[in-house]
């Protein structure tokens, strides 16, 4: 009974290469795992021959042979259990411990390094042999803890206070369905807010802050957790109201009107856009008009269509920050900032003050966004924010800035940090939508092989592993990296921004559409659970929606961003010198664009392909080349006398192509620095395999584009594909851990899918 | 003054050189287009040489030679009028009056050629010449109420008569927050049309109706303007409950319920999907166990789980369509349908039934979705819809269907009129979102160059366009499709529907996510507008999104095409012939992929890349290719032993993709059948280029696949993306007439963007 035709140190190894072959799971670059797993282990070199042999991709072993092993491993009766560590090791030992009962029972080391290396799962083998079916959280080499704790690193403190906080009854989730009663609820959570400091974060200490956007960031994402509504009327408040004092006000504006604006004691709102200018804030028709006699500034809304729009927290606001074309002795001195009282201390609209309300809207209905008109308002010169634009005593206009444009700009720019946040909400969203829908496919079974009495969990289909595994992984990406640009926006504050306003512009665009497929994603995952609004995801789908147009439409976002990178941050892009910046950047970029190196072009070995100097190179090389080629389009269109305005449409699609390869690129190599800085080498590696998803993923969504330039020859083409799908499935037994490592409160997973 | 270096033949050509340069329009294959214009015009050999020089896409003209055209135009002082008819045409001849007043003043029939079939539009040259800029709507060559005679065809009557009976004030939108005063006036509706007439319309003529779908599809797809509750209400009503009865049950069946239910005298629903079997139908738990003493089924929920779920009428409904595994002698027979009684007259539940609101969902909430619970519930052995399977007087099992498998697919084929009408309806919706997003772009400016007043419309830039004009293009071609397999539905119910079944289960899925990314586009398209209710979009999106679930999972729908296509649909996929099927298909079809053209491959003319013949097989191949290697792949793991599920499991996403695939091809090959039917040779012109956009659009999306495998060369890949870009500009004047062309009717365009 218990004879078989191999040596005992062999037999071991049979079970591995039965699994091996039935899955096909060793290419030719992966013998070398094999290889040098065996060669640690205690084999004489017959034996290493033979096992080399078995294992050769060149010449798989006959169906025979493999028949014969699965015999061999049926007989000995062994079944499998999942719940320990390295399942197929155990068992590989079992069968071995079958047929040679004198062995010890020790792991072997060299199996448990082939079970590793190889990524071979439960989900490769489970249906080869009987066995226990369990889920297996309890056995992966990670926690969730580590992971949240390596994500939250320095703002650690900040984040486990407002966690606890979290725990408030004021935060426990409620279904609104009248905007009016979801409004007043909304409200008196961002007193609460307030109430706790929270709102006066991000300000200078002297008005109750820390005089640091990261914190605040954090604060930002968890508030979607509790309600989408919550973080934008937070955001509006704190953010852009408070925001516009403190960056375009200066020291008088600061004391009169922080303290009481972060205790949410002053309720303000932000009155930039209008119902005819959206994207073109530059267009605005609201006029603010000096009067020297009175000393005071008249703001008007000169047409029906020219009222501000969609302005939040225009219901419940005594002031508005407005934005309008100042002019000064007759003069327009362009786009400037104005503080105005519309309602009075009893809450009645100031005189010449119209306020409508935008009514229903497709999420954020707990936001009370409002259309204003302003009917020859006057307010004090002093409620000019006149940080960038001041009136002096004689009544002149002065700037620190001449250029108008540059202006503009500069005061614009002041406003980068609130992108960044609707970013970081957005992927906040996305986040909590995976979790979600990564716990329901670890509990809902849906069909089965014959042979199952128990259907399969919908998380073992390779096409759910791929539609959750690759947005889990981006979402660990996209967090690091804007951890990392808030970090430098709070070193970088009051100084030349423009580096920093290209690389959001371009995120919050890449990272907000992001979310809503992700989102998406989850909710079609959860199939008709998902559409209940119990399960919260409805929700998040309808709010992070309009992430991808406030703020700034992402599709004119991207062209910014791609701006930024033709003119290398140098520049201003509407400038007089900017046909010589392109040829510049193009003659610069030219030179660095070195030739693709054919052995690169052809190799497909997992160690090449899970390389990231393969991926950072080859990211850089997408944008460089892009902008080559912008840059060359658009010289040779004005060099014939087409206007600039022109040559930019017509090279629009290409910028927006470029503007978004520019942010995979930065998203992949700020992620590439983070790595380094994981002191944890067993968690190093689990996010090494994350960025490798993102970066293969990416460059699988435009292996047209590298195919078309030669710089993936057909076959790495098709092996980055199959890697995609095997890596999502390596990953698969961590995506509990992955989203635990979210470190969303439990509080805040009210969905009953997600228990 | 008036002098000039031209002869006064050759001069009018002048303006067209200089547009043709400044944008590129010309490529080497278009000269032909040049050539034959100006062969037919009267000009000298001489003229005509000179005339090719000048257009010779090899020997460009200086930027000299450009600049002094440019000169001789202005020096003209002829300004540009943009709503006539060849706008450029009669440019050219205003000009060259300038010069040679005595020419007369008729249009040139060449340059009209030239102006037509180059696709030059007033977007490619407005920037160059000083002019109006008006929309030119009523200037062009089509129609939209001839593009709407030639999508309705045959089912004119019907349609015409249900538009008008839409201005009916009951159909009036209202915006709606409370699920209950919702779902009151959606059943308001339904009655309102049942007793027009409209609810049996499906049935037979002894039931009210004239026994096709066809007509009942185009009701349906115009019910998405009203309210898309109404639409599900409406098809949950007549379609599944009434469907039911009438394709399961028997005349007596028929006799006795279809009257009231047509009537909606009796309201009923379709008791299928449980809490833990939604995809899986033939999993369900609920048992339907035969007692022949009493000639009694007694139909019971088993676990708590195993309720009935997310059933719509559910707290209307006096009847249920119940599915339960029904028990006989003891004997699973499998799954069938039995009516049961839920409610008295009285409207009170019955004993036995319990029923729960399903409560707030993403979209939909006119629908009362709820839960249903049967605790051991008696129903007369009558009930059993028995055309399929029956229990004779002895109280033994009958059915005209020997394999219970086959017996279980007859049934659920029978309703897959529903799954048609699915994606019949959010076709719908995703037009009615193009009609506002289009109607918004074309009143919608944002920005503009230095030199104009008037900002741009958002029409008028690239990514625009092509973010609205393909998917239009793609709504019509869907549109024919549909119209197409819903006739072929009407002609061989009945009869063996295993083929229809595959193409329905491809195309719901690929219509139901074509609409879901096409409404997210118009809603972004139309910015924060696009998000306030009022506009429609939003409610839009959350009403079709459950689209992409319900009446099959659309991710389980392709995999169910995929075996469809891969069993060439002759055989039960899960027969043991499978094996051989597989290796007849894969054989087959490898004898019939020729090998590919190198000349095609390369080829990158305009004729080429327009011509349907290299769409259509460039299509097929596609299907063909991904259905021969996912036959060798299954039969390559089989034949190593793999069970047969597992090895489905290792190529599911490759089947999702060749699902998808044949749906893309299917849809082009009947559209290109379609276009042969249109009488009307100049409206045939535009549908054939809606095709082609189709079908370059489904090249592009999967270029990197046509890559890999050889098919495309890499300068045709990119060739196809310029194509694109200028084939949506071409197209961009005619968005208002074709998104007119829908017969949207204007009351139903309740958006206040879209007026």
């Amino acid at each position: 009974m218990k004879t078989q035709p191999y040596s005992s140190t062999l037999l071991k190894y049979i079970p591995f290469l039965y699994v091996i072959w039935a899955d096909d799971l060793i290419s030719p670059s992966e013998i070398q795992v094999f290889k040098s797993a065996i060669e640690k282990d205690d084999l004489n070199s017959e034996e290493k021959k033979q096992l080399l042999s078995l294992a050769n991709p060149d010449n798989p072993p006959t169906l025979e042979t493999r028949k014969n092993w699965k015999e061999l491993i049926d007989a000995s009766g062994v079944t499998l259990t999942e719940n320990i560590s390295y399942p197929l090791s155990a068992f590989s030992e079992k069968v071995a411990n079958y047929y040679n009962s004198t062995e010890k029972n020790q792991l072997n080391q060299s199996l448990k390094a082939i079970e590793l290396n190889l990524g071979i799962q439960p989900n490769h083998y489970r249906h080869l042999f009987k066995g226990t079916l369990k889920v297996q959280e309890n056995i992966i080499p990670y926690q969730s803890e580590v992971i949240d704790q390596i994500m939250k690193g320095d703002n650690t403190e900040y984040i486990d206070e407002f966690r606890s906080l979290l725990k408030d009854a004021i935060f426990d989730w409620k279904l609104f369905r009248d905007k009016d009663a979801h409004r007043a609820h909304v409200l008196n959570q961002v007193k609460f807010l307030a109430e706790k400091g929270y709102g006066a974060l991000g300000y200078q200490k002297a008005y109750g802050g820390i005089g640091k956007m990261t914190p605040y960031g954090s604060i930002f994402e968890h508030l979607m957790y509790i309600d989408a509504s919550l973080t934008v009327k937070f955001g509006v408040q704190f953010g852009l109201f408070g925001g516009s004092i403190q960056n375009l006000g200066t020291k008088k504006h600061h004391d009169k009107w922080l303290n009481s604006t972060g205790k949410a004691q002053t309720l303000g709102c932000f009155a930039m856009t209008e119902t005819r200018h959206g994207s073109n804030v530059k267009g605005i028709k609201t006029t603010a008009t000096y009067i020297h006699e009175t000393k005071s500034i008249i703001i008007n809304t000169p047409g029906p269509n020219d009222n501000k729009e969609y302005i939040g927290n225009a219901l419940h606001s005594s002031m508005a920050t407005v934005f309008a074309q100042l002019i000064v002795n007759g003069e327009n001195k362009g786009v400037h900032a104005i503080l105005c009282e519309i309602r009075n201390k009893e809450g009645n609209l100031n005189e010449g003050i119209t306020v409508e309300d935008n009514g229903y809207k497709l999420g954020l209905n707990g936001v009370d966004n409002g259309k204003i008109w302003f009917n020859n308002v006057a307010v004090p010169k002093e409620n000019l924010l006149n940080r960038f634009g001041d009136i002096d005593d004689q009544g002149n206009y002065t700037s620190p800035i001449e250029n108008s444009n540059k202006r503009f700009f500069t005061m614009l720019g002041t406003l980068v940090g609130g992108r960044i946040c609707v970013a970081k909400g957005a992927l906040s969203g996305a986040k909590y939508a995976l979790h979600i829908a990564t716990k329901y496919a670890l509990n809902r079974r849906q069909f089965n092989s014959v042979s199952n009495i128990q259907e399969d969990l919908i998380m073992d289909y390779p096409s759910h592993q791929m539609r959750l595994m690759i947005p889990i992984a981006s979402s660990y990406v996209y967090q690091a990296t804007l951890d990392k640009i808030i970090r430098d926006y709070d070193t970088v504050i009051n100084q030349d921004t423009r580096k920093i306003e290209t690389q959001v512009a371009a995120l919050k665009a890449t990272i907000t559409w992001f979310a809503n497929n992700t989102i998406q994603e989850c909710r079609e995952a959860c199939g008709g659970k998902g559409y209940l609004l119990e399960n919260r995801i409805g929700d998040l789908k309808n709010d992070v929606d309009i992430f991808t147009t406030f703020e700034g439409d992402n599709t004119v976002l991207l062209q910014l961003a791609a701006k930024g990178v033709l003119t290398d941050f140098q520049s201003d892009f509407n400038s007089d010198s900017f046909v010589d910046i392109l040829k510049y950047v193009g003659k610069n970029i030219s030179d660095k664009l070195t030739t693709i190196n054919p052995i690169f072009t052809n190799k497909t070995d997992k160690e090449h392909l899970y390389s990231s100097e393969f991926h950072l190179e080859a990211l850089r090389y997408r944008t460089r080349r892009l902008t080559f080629s912008a840059a060359s389009r658009m010289r040779k269109y004005i060099k014939s006398g087409m206007p600039s305005y022109q040559a930019f449409l017509k090279v629009q699609t290409h910028l927006i192509v470029l503007g978004e390869a520019y942010a995979h690129q930065m998203s992949y190599k700020i992620f590439t620095d983070f790595l380094q800085t994981i002191g944890d080498k067993e968690h190093q590696q689990l996010f090494e395999k994350l960025g490798t998803l993102y970066a293969l993923q990416t460059i699988k969504t435009n292996a047209d584009w590298y195919l078309e330039h030669g710089y993936l020859s057909t076959n790495k083409s098709k092996a980055i594909k199959r890697r995609l799908e095997r890596l999502c499935s390596e990953l698969r037994p961590y995506a509990s851990t992955l989203v635990d490592g979210y470190g969303i409160p439990k509080k805040c997973i009210t969905a009953p899918i997600a228990k």
